[in-house]
């Protein structure tokens, strides 16, 4: 399921290609975050026009939002939404320990009041996989205790405990349903299974990451994400324990991190051995103005951009820098004209996307480290 | 410039080739209104797929945001904007006399505060046509008093010398332009030049609708506006001026009947002999997530789309309709996802647009007294 097609000579870098039921996906790849069935402001044509391969679907928010019937209804997710790519689906875990007010974490599952209407839930890992099946995700996510930071060692620990066990129960019920009911994942009418991700936790403790790996690798899943980052801790930490997880991990498999993704984060994991990402920042930052550029990032409300006739990045062949300017778009944020932030979020995504695609390339190339350099003074 | 090339048997609908700088219009027409240098909610590239000939800008917002420097710099509204196609500019009478803080109305022009940061201006007639110059703008209207409703007589017959004075004002200021300054406007390059409207006041009296617009016929217009009209008066009333208007108008020149645009009144008003619309319903009604179908209006939050997997419209070929469902579209507006209310203005737009090309096509093929019956009960 899993094919490394480019190993880059001198560090980690690989380039991949990943099969999913809804087609194969080059890795490294940056993922657009569609956590409502929506990548935020755009459409789905556009999201194809900016050549992403896969997008993340949210279990949590679609479970509460529309609900199971409405998209099993729609036939799924990819027709419900329109997008016939393949769909990684998040398991909802960071979501119910930072949105929604928690009630209970039990050794069977986790009680939870949604942060929409209050109403109450109780979810166990093998309902989330199930959710996962009626989604029709290609990829699949573990439900994980998600910690914030810092977390004392002892917390860590027992909580690691919990988490590779709903990682095993997981395991164990996407076995079952597998075999013994294929309708019920709609990705199964190709032939093709879904895939089933664990994820690494253990907060920022060497050791307690590397017990997280090991003990997810001896279960065996289709792939590895790296969670429990970029919630608050220092970036030299995330990197340190970036590192202590993917070391841990088999090379034959793709490697996740969730959650990490601003430019320079990318040269840095990707180095690593990391081969897919997903973050908010493209699209969040582009509502409040600001658009990513090969020249850095800027905030396109500054004054000094009133007259500027340039588009937003000189080097973008996208069609928001084809066709409209930095004065124009200035413009539309000035009066809050809802063009603008599409076009900012349009750019972004497109720059995402597309420094993927020039990373694989330059990996294929062996000049993965020059690309690396050539960012290496940017400001994002 | 104008041409008219079919005629009602039966009524005095018309088809007609109306000639600007930026390209040819064929009317019964609908005019998106891109009041800010953007269709709310869409981008150019979206209006031009629905088919809009020519859309509209307001000098009064342009002139204040981003400012005359601004759109100058960019080489007028056109390059702005990324537009190639003709743009009708609103004078900004109606918003002046709306939106701003009213100051005081002269002879010489009208003192306001802008709306946006309670800044002093003063306008007078020629003001506006020449920054409608600036804008580049192929379709210019004259600087009018707009009255609210209802309006005593003495108040309305005052207003209506004050008006036709700045019409008459406009004009010699506009010929004076054409002949002396032909660098001013952009559209001139193409060796065209930009067209000059009149607008027909006189509030709900038929006798000074008919004053007004003899004496705007007397001082000669490319094309003549029916302004202060929906308003606030009842809808019977508004047929009865607009037609009052309408009869004292030349039939070889182009009818612009502003901001009216129920699907209903279409049909009214091209019955009269009306041939332009512009109106803000399609996407400020879209916003609220009403849709405009073959079979009425939708209101989309509606509990019963929930699981409806039917397009916005059945009949409609748009790509909002090709790709998404009603029971997706809801879950947007419930989420508040910015792509549903993208979603139901390029649906509304498309329909609006190309309902005028339906009635050109029926008037051209003898059919406008049927298809206008086939709407006859529908509920907008």
């Amino acid at each position: 399921m899993f094919k490394i097609t480019y190993k880059d000579k001198h560090t980690n870098a690989r380039v991949g290609l990943l099969e999913t039921p809804h087609g194969v996906i080059e890795t490294p790849e940056f993922m657009p975050v569609g956590t409502q069935a929506a990548v935020k402001a755009l459409s789905n044509e556009e999201v194809k026009y900016c050549g992403a391969q896969i997008i993340l679907g949210n279990t949590y928010h679609l479970y509460l939002r529309p609900g199971m019937d409405v998209i099993k209804n729609a036939g799924g997710l990819h027709r419900f939404m329109s997008w016939d790519g393949p769909i990684l689906t998040d398991s909802g875990g960071f979501q119910i320990f930072s949105l929604a007010t928690l009630m209970k974490v039990k050794k069977e599952g986790v009680k939870f009041q949604s942060h929409v209407d209050g109403s109450n839930h109780f979810l166990t890992p093998e309902d989330v996989v199930k959710l996962q099946h009626e989604l029709g995700s290609d990829i699949m996510m573990v439900l994980d205790e998600c910690l914030k930071y810092p977390c004392p060692k002892d917390k860590a620990e027992q909580s690691l405990k919990l988490t590779n066990d709903w990682a095993r129960r997981s395991k164990r019920e996407f076995d079952l349903s597998c075999s013994c009911r294929p309708g019920l994942n709609l990705a199964y009418s190709s032939g093709k299974r879904s895939l089933l991700f664990g994820i690494v936790q253990g907060s920022t403790y060497p050791d307690l990451r590397k017990k997280s790996a090991e003990e997810l690798v001896n279960i065996g899943f289709d792939g590895y994400a790296i969670g429990g980052l970029s919630v608050g801790e220092p970036k030299d930490l995330m990197y340190e324990m970036l590192e202590n997880s993917v070391k841990y991990l088999p090379e034959d498999k793709p490697r996740y991190s969730m959650g990490i993704g601003m430019p320079h984060d990318f040269f840095n994991a990707i180095e690593m051995g990391v081969d897919m990402f997903d973050c908010v920042v493209p699209t969040r930052n582009a509502r409040n103005g600001a658009a990513y550029t090969s020249e850095g990032r800027i905030i396109i409300r500054n004054g000094k951009y009133s007259k500027d006739l340039r588009p937003l990045s000189e080097s973008c062949d996208c069609i928001v820098c084809k066709n409209y300017s930095r004065s124009y778009i200035r413009h539309l944020f000035n009066t809050e004209e809802i063009l603008g932030l599409r076009l900012t979020s349009l750019h972004n995504v497109y720059f995402y996307v597309n420094l993927l695609k020039r990373i694989r390339g330059a990996i294929k190339e062996g000049r993965f480290i020059e690309l690396k350099q050539e960012f290496k003074d940017k400001v994002f």
